[in-house]
């Protein structure tokens, strides 16, 4: 398996050393519109190949797999060549623009039945691997709410706002656990500083059966935290993710109605068992995706992070962007 | 000093427990409807004294305090009670039921010369002293936002939501730290479990010149969390109430836009500097504010918690269940 | 039941208080030397009734025990004429001055058949209850080491060093939960600021079947910590005192040889499982004491903290003392 | 300036990678007697150049610096070759495999005016490096003690105890700190699982001035702890690696002596004020050092982990072994 990747910013240096140190991997190509930036690969990954360009990588038979991390302006006219010349496409995040887009994309990879994965790389990591299998298990119950708090003295981004840089990591991986849809969301935020792009904004879903979900999003924290917790009728969860070791806390505790006579008297009892923390693998999420995509593309496997999750993430983050220009009016969302 | 205390539920015998211990307070009584909680308190306190009534405690000129530790319901009786009886007023919180009440309250306490002092117990915590002081000498600068998470595995009351439950005492402490009002609140919540009453809330509120507020409000938390991040222009802080010593964490970190040549080009400056943990006493809250009470009827200071801090934090409280009910419409605030 | 407090220092006002807030304790007497604590405990306690001396609560029938909170050099002397009263002993740690006197105690005892209960208050929290639950169930397997961490900027002593202050804590709760006893002993200290007594101190007692203990006591650190690591063949804990909740963690971790071909090929196997945090209750060590203390007089159960466990900790004190005296000579232990 | 790398372990691809990294090593030299070894670092830095054995590293001129990361048995016979090479050498630790080896490496360095440096990388890190800026400043005062745990489920050794395989970090760490050497040690151990090498020692070092040094090493701890107490007179310090940011806590607290009428009576005055933590720079350790290195053969910098705090530390852990084979006795220490 050969391996292309467009686009050496921030993300793709990464997605270059990952492929080189897979053996899976035989051949790793670069390429990107600066060639200072190619320079900068060459220097440090000896062994990767470059491409004379974009077309030469597509028209290279003997690489069957791209990997897009440039601006996401360009994904999806690149992500439309990538899987036109008949390659597996790896795309970074977010998935597209435009909800619009996200949708021709995977059709498009439907019609030339092409692989397609995007990388939600947070979904790849331990942690949240563990707490899908305490899902599945039913270990948790019914789900009342998910928290969610990602905070830091973030980089001010110059074309973006908070909810863009961060959010998409968060509703990935809330889309991957819950497997359940928001029918409306709500967002509100604030331009401090830089007064044209957020920088605090706080979103807020509701879904059927009383479950909600919440974030807290903020470039403009003195400490990182980035805290779950995931209530639900049978056990609680704590996920912390700045923990070195300790990262899922699981409390056996609950509230529930044992005896409801009449509705003005409910008998509610408290239950408080021990906390167990799970024992999860160290090992780099980026390493389990490149396997993961190495599977889908040689062994057919079923991509986990598909055009279809892209697209709820896509929806949520549009949604979200529109109910915070209108100053946190509730945006339904239909899906399809 | 003699004070009464009427109402021996929850908080009444701490009042009473910190009265006897003052020495200020030469004679403390008590009178509760339910004869159960007077015998209970005499075993406890033996030197109580008891009141046959709530009238015979009004009619005993030596009583020249009394604080009400009943239902919220009667606050607005009781309180009027006192008042005109000619005694100092200590009021628990929630204040009163209603705004129209507190306002009420507020103005028979002008017309009556008394003095009215409502029991914010979390004001005269040494950690909300010390960010006060911090706030009052500039050291935060311009403040960008206030978040506040209060979240436990609480008890599920039977005549009241978790506003009514939580949001009293930050809204207090909020209202306090930043001297500032809010232009408009808006909430969301969900009742799970017991259906009647919201069990999760978050409450978003909304200034002038940029600040925001947010409050998360939870019973179903696996975790107990108090933890409040102040981000100033200058500095930032995290007050987490759980910490046994260093509840105050001062960053010396902020975003700065230091040249700004025109609308689409910024330079922003990030500034990170040691953290500094500021001592704090250690002293029961209640007990510097049963001190502060002496003052204000033997010493005639000026309540720090007045009836106009009460009236604010009740507008908020009725804005937010009023938004709540309307699916987080915003809520515009006037003060008067 | 009626019980008598003697010495109304530091520690046995706490005495009284719960055996005021405790049914079983019909009547509580008190006495000291210093007639002004004696006022200080009526004025907080007026349930209290007042000996008028030390023979008079002895010879006074109604008491059918007594304990003594008096500074240690009177212990003995004070525990004999309780004991020759027929009148139960509750004594305050440490024991008595010396081993020689603690063992004198426990004959008389014996002989008199009186019940004696030393006031190892740490024995009796929810936290060391169920460490020896964990223990007796066999759920550690064979102990490798039991490590101790107590410093905090303590109180200097003015007749007392380090070990004489916090070691009898350490050594009784280490005594109950290992069940075993040290071979030998030995300490090694130093002592700034006031050169007469150590603030800083190291225990190290070796046990057989490899077994060892360690203790670091220190008066001079910046921060509180109160930590303990116990090292098992199937499990290990931490025991975090200073944690508000969960103040014990089992690891479901180890090592083990799984194969040993000849004595220089050992094949070593590490095993890394889950966390668990055991939910442990939330109630004062001291109550629960005080309640054992009134089986113990009125159902004649069996002392917890009996003279046994009293004179071992003596001996190791002794031992300790001993060492450091000799710059950390190993001095040996044997017991009767 | 090119460097050549002996020993391809565990610690040799690291110093590789840190020369690839850094353009002040034009080229980087390797050998191992593993051939496999080769293969593995080829293929994974495809940069490195590789030597046929290390007589051509010895021999070719435009090498003029060797790091030798190969067992510490053979370090002694390297070091040598490399120094009579005239080439700069930088000798992963332990220096040596004994006192007398180190000297006669030192002295070999001296003759030949060769730069010797050690590989003590903690020494480097920024969290060590601030520590010594406090000390150099006299924030600490006269320093009491220095507490040092640095416990783990750690990989037992094949052919050492936790003393060799732990202590040379911190040794040299308390070296490199204190600038003040011990006049004795004493070490206690116990070797459980694998009977012929201890898995848990306590070191105990004594000097002048009534400063102790205390260090407990343990392979066999369910949690990985890496802190180290640092009391001095006028402030204290808590340093802990396994903070992610926090590294250093300076405490503002102290005890001190303030009048002193005669030998029975002192005043002792605690002293409690802010909490610092100083911003430390988020920089590998190994690059610092391989930068120093670069400074040390091209701009003649003195090292700063020379050949005489390796002898020192060399003394130390020989001493502690010798006082652990003879059951903690204590082993004076002099200097040459």
């Amino acid at each position: 398996m050969q391996l292309g990747v467009v686009g050496l910013g921030y993300w793709g240096p990464n997605l270059v050393r990952n492929a080189l140190e897979n053996p899976r991997y035989e051949d790793v190509w670069v390429w990107d519109r600066d060639p200072q930036r190619v320079q900068l690969i060459r220097r440090q990954y000896r062994a990767v190949r470059v491409a004379s360009d974009f077309d030469e990588m597509l028209r290279n038979d003997a690489i069957n797999a791209i990997a897009v991390a440039t601006p996401v302006s360009t994904h999806f006219e690149l992500g439309c060549s990538v899987l036109n010349a008949g390659k597996a496409l790896l795309m970074e995040k977010p998935f597209t623009a435009t909800v619009r887009e996200a949708r021709a994309l995977r059709d498009l990879a439907e019609k030339k039945n092409g692989k397609l994965l995007i990388d939600h790389t947070f979904i790849y990591t331990s942690a949240v691997q563990k707490i899908k299998e305490l899902r599945r298990k039913g270990d948790l119950g019914e789900i009342y709410y998910y928290d969610s708090v990602r905070v830091n003295l973030g980089l001010f981004q110059h074309d973006a706002n908070v909810i863009s840089d961060l959010a998409p990591h968060d509703l990935a991986i809330m889309d991957y656990l819950l497997e359940q849809s928001p029918t409306s969301i709500s967002a509100v935020g604030v331009a401090h500083i830089d007064r044209r792009f957020e920088n605090i904004a706080y979103l807020h879903l509701d879904f059927d059966n009383g479950l909600v979900a919440h974030f807290h999003l903020n470039w403009l924290s003195p400490v990182k935290i980035r805290q779950t917790l995931i209530g639900g009728s049978k056990k609680m969860l704590v996920y912390d993710d700045m923990e070195a070791s300790d990262k899922i806390k699981v409390y056996d505790k609950g509230v529930q109605i044992t005896r409801k006579d009449d509705v003005y008297k409910t008998l509610i009892q408290y239950r408080s068992g021990d906390l167990c923390v799970p024992q999860i693998r160290n090992v780099e999420a980026l390493k389990v995706m490149m396997e993961h995509f190495a599977d889908c593309v040689e062994k057919d496997a079923a991509p986990i992070t598909d055009a279809a999750s892209g697209i709820r993430v896509m929806q949520m983050l549009e949604a979200a962007q529109k109910s915070l220009k209108l100053g946190g009016k509730k945006i339904p969302l239909t899906y399809e």
